[in-house]
């Protein structure tokens, strides 16, 4: 459950707006790099100190600053200060248990976003917060750790003459919101195929586990469900901002990542509605299955029971048990056997039971 | 749950607005033809390369240029750029698994549908991705292979003296849109009469296999209502739209293949009320059935257990044992045994267990 | 499952605007009625062909005209030609499976209804499409064949001095309208009377034929709600209608109407809500069944199967064995056989099993 | 059932605007009573027939005129011309299934409450219909039979130099809107103490009775909420109302009353969630009980029945049975036998059923 | 369930606007504290009498009277006599079962809150209400009695230099909400751990103690959404809110608890989720476990119960039983034994019950 909310306790007793890390320790340094292109310039490099970048704010060409590792308070704050940023903003970046959402701050944009790993051992999905300051002509992001989510941008950005290269640091920030939510998809296609693979051999051999592992679905469904759902609210709203720092022409491609979001949404409701039918055709399995048990032990029990009643019957060591002299009684018997079996055999095939 | 949603995996290194098609390639051939026409003018043709079909653009007739197959990069990317689709239009087009949307391009408007086919093998519905592109006086259609839904909507325009000769391309792009939802009624059909024939004999005879088509029945449900609940709100949206490309009295018949989509979005929320109602009565039948079992078992094992036991006391072979040599001991326990016997039975009839 | 949708299929490759009956046949023929009055005049007749009606569409009075049966295609285009109602509203009239929807079309408003009959045989409730065209003064009203619902609103036209033939053409499609509504009220207490008593003995004594009613009024309740629900809204749109055909002083009456609309629903949703709660407990009664059945086996069983068992080491016959020949091995085996049922008899009564 | 809705079957025939009582005759005989006050001046009394009433339409001093009983037609048409009441208002005061609403008529509001009453015999609550119009200096109130819920207020005006006496005719409806309110929490009270008391020994000892004592609970949830969810928006509309009847200063004291009604909602609807989840707690108990007892029923029986089989082995008469005459037989069957026991009862310890 | 909803039943008699305590006393004597701050100034004390802190009203500073137990009527008439609160509010302040809400009454703004604590014994979730008065430049706060809750924000006023010291009496309104909503977290996260320690050994080991703790998270989920759900719009309606009282600069520190509040919100739906889920998987579970059970039952009843039978056959004393003299009888009775035995065990073995 830790997961789905966690706020660490000791920040209780804190102001708001206290700058302290509220995750795990990830990486071990906090690490900064800089993108400084625009359609004929490109520089990249690894910055040793927040210092480093404080001359990328205000060059003419767009700087991409990512920071990898929220726990140097002081890394923060040194930026924050320099980029000019809200307290309260450092604060979001850090406590990296926020909803996705979008504040508008005049000056720059803050975005709240969740990077999703599937955690192929456990099966469990877990969420890694990315924030992104979008400013006139540069990019911050933040991540908990290095991943290699923004590496395709990086890529392209590296490569002359692409669309990325021509545009602002409104386009930047678009491209890594696709690229996280593209992310989504794979995640998605890989319960896409436990899913498929789980609803094979429902009805026909239901199993303990994979009623479990339904329930694990479902589980990260509702976890999926929680990460993403805002994101539409948030790319909704970037989309009709009145904000200067997204230019008019962006429209279409903010449009083109919120269909995708709204596609994640649909396929994360279709699981959870496919999986909800999928425990109830395994309870009727199992209901089924006992069903033909039953039927079983009850042909067998009502069947032998009432001949074996009567083979006890002349078990009796009474002297004065007529039957037991007579010549026919054992043949009799048998057929008194024979007819309850067969009577009862009738009375099962009336029922349908066989 | 392929069919639920599916973007492929390699595309995700690549840059947004990259055309590179994303289903199965299911014909051989890209085909285009092109229907050119109006009140007094026909032309039907096929065309053997995109640019065969550039001088229909600015005719002063309708052009229809339906293209079948995606998988050619290079003729959607040449009708593109006749034709001046945006990029991002163009990656729809080839991504077949957009949810159904429309988007006013000033210039045309895109419009995406889902055309649904019912594999009566597999009992499935699958759907193919349909878009159109509406243009001051052209219609641009692209299917995944070619198919006979849009034929009546051909052969209409063939005969002379019919409305839709005497119209615009805003109502040939309504035509295609009716066709497509007109289908929808015809896969709902089928539906409907299985769930009909389901719901005989489920009371009185629920089997497995029963319940396995109710399940697929929902499950289909799910993918119908994720592939046409988006479409009430682009009809909606183009019927509100203040596009001068439709023109005003079209607003009836929008209105009309509107309500259209309503009927069919109702009957699949009615389809997946009554297979729920169906489900829940399956399992209720389910239980029902154990009970009858139980009761049987139960009756025939609480009547023969207890005077099977007294026969088995007196098959004991003890040397002081009184009654084995009494003269009335054999009759005695044969009324023991009528008395649990008729006991037992009034016992039952009083619980109403028979 | 018809009752829910059912479009001809041949339909699909007819143009929209095609004027075909999509019902069954239930007239032999179609008869036309005309009734024109004011508050001094009255007139009433049937007709014999479509053109008869012709001279009523512009009277001073009120006319009401009735189509009953609507499988002639010839004497709805006659009739719509002559009060210029728009194909596609021709269409809709014949093809009667539309939603209960209100369209305003400036000279004449056409609304759909459905008018339901309660089959006592099946216990199904059936629809019937009413269509009504209100014009300035003139109400045309299209029923699949001649029903007894109007008749009240007849009965009222023919007295002089009543509201009625004060008002004009508006209110007479009110009190229409509030004649279908009314019938609805019927049908609802039908359905009451049928929950409440099979409300009883539920717990006491479920009976599958009970579940399968229960299932049913929950059916029929789905289909009550898609016929009735869009009514709101009809109405509604009717109370707010900019329409100078409906006059200002009927908002009180359509508000009234609206009000009883409101309370169909709430009652459908009640009834739903309350079949939902039976099932339940059905369910929850036969799990109890099911747990008494139990432990009755579970008594008698786990008393008589380890005394039986003693009885049967007794029955052995090998030679060496020294119980059978001690003096008081029969009491003792008899002490035995009662601890056992006693010893068993505790354990249950602690369990609270008996 | 019937609580949910009714409408009187021989009103269908009827024309709207019909004044004929719907509700069972709850009084003998209609009283009317007349409280007139103001700050200083105090009249009370019983008043033999309506004109009696019709001075006390226009005092200086506020009037409230308050009827018991709804069957006579007379008295309610009388009083009905002479306050200018609508017919359709006569027609909803007297068919007492009406939904709450409140209609703003400019000369006076009209308002339609439930009043609640807790029948501890047959634990259901019943609704009582109180009609209030409120006019500029009235308020007549409709009561289908004399409660003591407007005793409380009558006492407070019965009081000099309080609140109510200051204040207008529209505070004097407010009172009697909150004493009906009030009333909810009494019931509500009622309500949860029996869910209170259910709750307790759920899981250890579920009984048939408690089930049905929940579903009980669940259906008089559903009435309450039918009956108390529409007056939100009917105090809302009081609250937001832009008519003169109600003073500014009321805002206040109505946002009270709403607030109250809203706590009542809540409520109800907490009870809702409680009983589902106790029912499903239920269930879930019948299912643990069930386990059980077959468990004890499968160890016994399957430590018994393949003991028994043996001993059934040597009880068998053949002549050739090597074993009969072998010293040491008896010994080792009971060493089978314990062996059988022992390993019997290892293995459910193993499965943890013992 | 009386934590659900209460109001004191006497109260009814009494007229809107009496201020009665309705909670139990929970601390002897009502106490009084105030602080009074500004950047340089502060004073803190505790206070023996209401009058004592009249001169905190209008002082240049910032005042903050917290006022620990609401049952003597007096102290509060006289601070709501002298700070011009309206009697519904003081009503509000002792009458401790309100929902949150927030009004505005110009003059000051009016807010209602529950604290909530977690009562580790019972493990359950109790509500204390807090009442909030904000004034130009002071705030009232009324708790039920002292809580350490409000201790750290006491803390952060003391040091000086830090943000609160330089803020009005809005920032103080908002650090006393900021606290309470962070108290939610602490709250969540205890049931967060208590979830997560049932959600294991739920199939393997599913025990009735589970059910039990499950319904009781579920339980006080629905508590807790309940007592929180509200706040989402009171803080929201204060972020919108048009009152003078909250500075402009406020929004970004009031945004930030609201996201706090939709946190808490998200965490309470989830849990509800996961916990429906895991019921749904105990459920599973129990039927899983009886399905075994029941097979294990079968096996050795259908194995067992047959051959008995036929040991039963020879058991009998007929005097003519011919198989009785025969040499090889009993080595073919054991050869049908072992061919009922792994027949029976073939069966099982393709049913797969083994």
């Amino acid at each position: 459950m830790t997961r789905f909310f966690r706020r660490v306790q000791k920040k209780l007793a804190l102001p708001p707006g206290t700058v302290e890390y509220a995750g795990e320790k990830k990486v071990e340094k906090v690490t900064i790099s800089v993108i400084n292109y625009d359609e004929i310039h490109f520089e990249e490099k690894e910055l040793a100190s927040a210092e480093e970048c404080f001359p990328y704010k205000d060059t003419k060409h767009v700087s991409w600053i990512n920071v990898n590792g929220l726990h140097e308070t002081k890394v923060l704050e040194e930026l924050g200060d320099h980029f000019g940023l809200h307290p309260l903003i450092l604060e979001d970046i850090v406590n990296t248990h926020q909803r996705p959402k979008m504040e508008d701050h005049q000056k720059y944009i803050y975005i709240v976003l969740k990077m999703l790993h599937h955690d192929v051992d456990k099966n469990l999905v877990t969420a890694e917060q990315v924030s992104i300051v979008l400013g006139f002509n540069y990019v911050l992001s933040f991540q908990e750790r290095p991943g290699d989510l923004f590496e395709p941008v990086r890529e392209r950005i590296r490569k002359a003459k692409v669309r990325i290269r021509k545009m602002g640091a409104d386009y930047l920030a678009y491209a890594l919101i696709d690229a996280i939510v593209d992310n989504y998809f794979v995640i998605l296609e890989k319960f896409g195929e436990q899913v498929e693979s789980l609803e094979e051999g429902l009805v026909d051999n239901p199993a303990p586990s994979q009623l479990e592992q339904i329930h694990q679905v479902k589980r990260e469904m509702i976890f999926l469900r929680k990460s993403i759902w805002p994101l539409r609210e948030v790319i909704s709203s970037l989309e009709r901002g009145e904000t200067k720092l997204i230019r008019k022409g962006m429209g279409v491609f903010l449009r083109d990542v919120y269909d995708h979001t709204i596609q994640v949404i649909d396929a994360v409701e279709s699981f959870r509605d496919v999986t909800s039918g999928m425990q109830d055709l395994y309870l009727s399995s199992i209901s089924n299955k006992m069903n033909e048990v039953m039927k079983v032990l009850t042909i067998i029990a009502t069947i032998f029971i009432p001949i074996t009643f009567v083979a006890g019957i002349y078990g009796m060591n009474f002297e004065f048990m007529p039957e037991l002299k007579w010549r026919w009684s054992y043949p009799i018997v048998w057929a008194i056997i024979a007819g309850v079996f067969f009577g009862m055999l009738t009375y099962f095939r009336r029922k349908r039971w066989i």
